[in-house]
């Protein structure tokens, strides 16, 4: 086994050009002659198909080295730039390339870090060695240091800015890790620099998404995919103006009372544009007949309002769908929404899954703030209370879109804890938009814009009322015979700042505005700042983690359609010939590589680095061998593109129908 | 080819368990037997392989129909769910489910969504159809509907939250397309209702990362996993500390004075940590010695500060590395970073590429804004002005940062164009943390603390010079003999807001504080919130549209290592008996399939459709056939999943090494 697989090549001297000529039929006298002569150098024969990676070795003169930049010249030998003599177990994935005699029996599968580094063998310590294609080429170690880069040049195709130094840099896809502006503090080098200190969680098992962000998304698109149920939605009309596929949002149960706007019944259904497939929320308002279109003034003002926190209207149409006369509000679909009062006033919502009470309820066993008992209830019921941070977060966010509407001359009329919707984890948006305008229309006002103002003062009440009830956890506590001691309630737990906030608003005497809450949010704002910009920070780097893989889906799927495939045009040979066979090959390496002891090895580090390099083209060449043994290729990353290319534009060509191809 | 292809445990009443024992061999002569009875039903014998779907039709008994939720039983034919009569482009992705007889024909190859509704043959035009591997069923359409959701049971591994309507969801995963609140207002269905309106570009090319972002994070892994040119970094160490490859981060031309801080020469370079393998930024004070370990009271401060707007401080250390005495900072490394003063301050930025001057140069022939040729070259230098928001961004980040400085009892003595980098689009963070605590500590002060409300005050200074001098493009505007051309600019040019807050930060003689800053901001947080908040959304759904295909990789990195495998503990038929048989037909059923005429049917949507069923394990039946059309089988997915399980398995238990498998 101390013998080399001579490249191609320089064994026969035919011109590369015609090597894949060479090698259209796997079974030609030609190629067994040659892959016999490269057997008789004494390859093992046993059984085990596919070792590849004998422990060849050989020493280069040392004069080639520095010519290693040249792709087209056949000393290869240098190829492989990844290979540092330092190396930190981040990079070291960048190894997996080259089926090292060394690697495979080191490296547990199913892991993406591969950090075993290069170990000089006991005969060449004082050399720098580099392995191509099974073949290891030892080097001084000075000239090896050298030669890291000479082949980052206009291979690479990664935009470095010209101010940077002159780098080496890798020419295909890597993801680096999480960057330590995400890691905790905890994790950081300097907090636990014991010796035998572990990789933090974070970095070792975070090349996927986080598992409770993903869920969350995923949930997001089963209800977005949800078909409804053709028991419970009979009586829902098939198609409804441009909208199908209608699906109640709201239980059906007989025992809630349907939600009423101004005594009208509503409903709402998620549904889907038939021309853009696209789904909407749509809102209807049962047996409502448009007095007059002039209030479709408005709902273009509603239409035209755009802000993150307000459920955009999208469109106002009347219907006979339902069999009634009915308006239906079309606004986007916010999946996995709750309201407010869902969240944060239902005794069996997620905030109070343990016995929560509310304070102010009728039950005259319910823990009263204001009982004798203080102290000890006063604290079980704080303990239930929302966290002052909690209630700014949501006076931000209303502020914010009540602001924009007031700002368009519009007001929100519908500020309760029905209409408000919890989006996301935190996120807030205000619904219903325009449905009260429309609603209440009079067209016998001659200036409907006179009340706004009135309206927009209202808003604010509303708002008070809203955070009220929302930091004493109960819709009761806002009633008037309950004021005084809610607001008790307040100044006891929270801030004064929040304590004014909501006297403020609920002080009707005095013409209010938002301008003036501002100061009492102050700097809170740049608390809720601070926490999107690392909301951002987050889901960037969890992009980044994933961002690649469809492309290396795609290029498997590639593979795929022309790995094996039992014929192209008639022919029944075309997978096993030519460019493919070249390909069936490479994805025996990428896929099929034993060790020296014939177990498999499994490297997930190896096939994206493989997949990587070969989607980017690279020069670096490696040793593809057939299972018989019989054929041995030595071709590049970039040559095995071509490859892919030229197959997949076969096979693409092939799949178009012939008077479509004009 | 009319006739059907009649599932298996039906022909012959062999129990379900033993169907893959009786597959084990391929060539056993039971399954030949059976293979040719299946195909004595008048197969197509043509030279094409793969022939799966034939036109074959079969009328169901209609009280057949509504037992199709019980797995276990033989009578599958009701296993596609997702077969719904009224079908949108967007969810008719899970059609490519099926090999449909008319799909392959009209879906053009490359692309996701795959618009083909189910047609209804003339045969049968009153009946509803559907195709369970290659065979098409047909009922009345009313039984049809109610089938839709008959096996959305148990199967599904979708949490769906207790409050919704009994639903039918697709019981794997797809991902739905760009929500409505994603999508510009004007493709909205309502502006432009148009018959032949096309689908909006957003919705049909958006199934993979936005083009512009992933060249953004790839750019900067690129430069995070960019290794040090030895030429260049000849004379750096190997090792400093805990940190290797080191990679100067400023151009080392000798025309560029150095970094000087306090008269002290500094350098940054990009460095690994030897055990972590993330990347820190070094900065080294060159040549200096720690007096006194005292000063480390206040590097401890700065590390416990965490700000989305700093560089994190992580370590300061002291090092003979450099041959010299060095104090290293180590920072978090952001790569790609900008100064302000190369982004705006710089002729040859970015932001002005054609023939920006600064308005206070001493170049006599600069344009001035304060010629007499005021109303034609104001305008021409108010074009290259930032715009005002641009500012008020600028203004928010910077005082968000000082505020928490401030808050800490430290004081940040390095707000100048140098040291406030831009690490993406918009965003702004401090750098060089504590190096000036450190280099002019002085040991013999008994009370360092006691010059901190000075230090802020000149912060606030600094921040008032640099909204000037960015407002007026010119780091001389602020200079005191510019200072009043200086603000007469910027009260031309900007709000009276922006005016007020650099005079106020500018008037020495009173005590400022950040605070009174806050009401000039104004509503302005609310704009930042907003623009942050929806580029939150932003990159949720880009993240969303990549997050699963991690998932489909390593799943087909799965298929990969098992299919054509040369042989697995020594057996060379391994890959084609047993569950790998199953598996080997199903890559084909994915890949290889062929349109009735012959051609490749490439259809993306079927691949993604497949795999993602294979994950879920989803009771769908298939109908997989080999390519000599002697073996067929019908299969579910979860039968499947469980091969493709026990099969990895085997592949992963035979790759331990044998030592370490106890």
């Amino acid at each position: 086994m101390d013998n080399m697989f001579l490249p191609y090549q320089q064994t026969n001297g035919v011109p590369q050009e015609s090597k894949l000529a060479t090698y259209m039929k796997r079974s030609s006298p030609s190629v067994n002659s040659l892959s016999n002569n490269l057997n008789s150098l004494s390859l093992d024969h046993t059984a085990q198909f596919q070792k590849v990676l004998a422990q060849s070795t050989e020493f280069v003169p040392s004069n080639l080295a520095s010519n290693s930049s040249s792709n087209s010249s056949p000393n290869f030998h240098l190829g492989n730039t990844y290979a540092s003599p330092v190396r930190s177990p981040a990079n070291a994935q960048t190894l997996g390339g080259s089926p090292l005699n060394h690697a495979p029996s080191q490296s547990p599968p199913p892991k993406i870090v591969h950090p075993t580094p290069v170990q000089p063998s006991a005969a060449a310590v004082s050399t720098y060695q580099e392995n191509v294609g099974g073949t290891t080429y030892f080097y001084p170690t000075s000239l090896a240091t050298s030669s890291v880069s000479a082949d980052a040049g206009p291979v690479s195709a990664s935009p470095l800015p010209d101010a940077a130094n002159v780098v080496s840099s890798p020419n295909y896809y890597i993801y680096p890790g999480t960057p330590s502006h995400l890691t905790p503090i905890s994790t950081s080098p300097v907090s636990s620099p014991g010796p035998g200190k572990k990789l933090p969680p974070a970095a070792s098992s975070s090349f996927y998404v986080a598992d409770k962000l993903r869920q969350e998304i995923a949930l997001r698109h089963t209800l977005t995919m949800t078909l409804p149920d053709p028991d419970q939605s009979q009586n829902l009309p098939t198609v409804v103006d441009n909208y199908h596929e209608l699906c109640p949002l709201e239980p059906a149960t007989s025992g809630t009372p349907k939600v009423n706007i101004m005594g009208y019944q509503t409903s709402s259904y998620k549904a889907t544009h038939t021309k853009t497939g696209v789904r909407y929320c749509l809102r209807r308002i049962h047996g409502f007949r448009l007095p007059s279109t002039k209030c479709m003034t408005v709902v273009d003002a509603w239409k035209r309002l755009q802000h993150s926190n307000i459920v955009q209207l999208r469109e106002v149409f009347t219907t006979k769908a339902f069999n009634d006369h009915s308006m239906i509000f079309v606004y986007d679909y916010h999946p996995g929404s709750e309201t407010l009062l869902a969240k944060h006033f239902s005794p069996t919502g997620p905030d109070a899954p343990n016995g929560y009470a509310d304070a102010f309820s009728n039950d005259p066993n319910a823990p009263r703030p204001y009982s004798h008992q203080k102290n000890t209830l006063l604290r079980a019921q704080h303990s239930s209370l929302l966290p002052e941070g909690a209630l700014w977060n949501f006076i931000i966010q209303v502020t914010a879109a009540l602001r924009v509407i007031h700002a368009a001359g519009l007001a929100c009329r519908a500020l309760d804890p029905t209409k408000i919707i919890l989006t996301a984890r935190s996120r807030l948006r205000l619904s219903c938009a325009g449905v009260m305008d429309v609603i209440t229309f009079d067209a016998n006002v001659s200036n409907p814009q006179a009340h706004i103002p009135h309206y927009q003062q209202e808003d604010l009440c509303a708002l008070g009322k809203l955070v009220l009830a929302l930091a004493c956890k109960s819709l009761i506590s806002v009633q008037p015979e309950n004021l005084k001691t809610s607001l008790d309630l307040v100044g006891r737990t929270y801030s004064s700042d929040l304590r004014n906030l909501i006297v403020y608003l609920l002080t009707t005497q005095q013409r209010r505005s938002l301008t003036d809450l501002m100061p009492m949010i102050g700097a809170r704002f740049y608390t809720q700042l601070d926490t999107l910009q690392i909301r951002g920070d987050v889901l960037e780097n969890e992009l980044a983690k994933e961002m690649e893989n469809g492309r290396l889906c795609r290029l498997m799927v590639k593979l795929g359609t022309i790995n094996e495939r039992p014929e192209l045009n008639l022919d029944p040979t075309w997978a096993e010939t030519g460019d493919r066979y070249m390909l069936k090959l490479f994805r025996d390496y990428i896929f099929h590589q034993v060790t020296e002891d014939g177990r498999p090895w499994l490297d997930m580090a190896h096939v994206v680095t493989c997949l990587n390099k070969l989607d980017a083209g690279v020069n670096e060449k490696i040793c593809l061998m057939s299972h018989d043994e019989q054929s041995v290729l030595v071709v590049s990353y970039a040559e095995l593109k071509q490859c892919l290319e030229t197959s997949f534009e076969e096979v693409f060509s092939a799949s178009v129908k012939p008077d479509s191809r004009s």
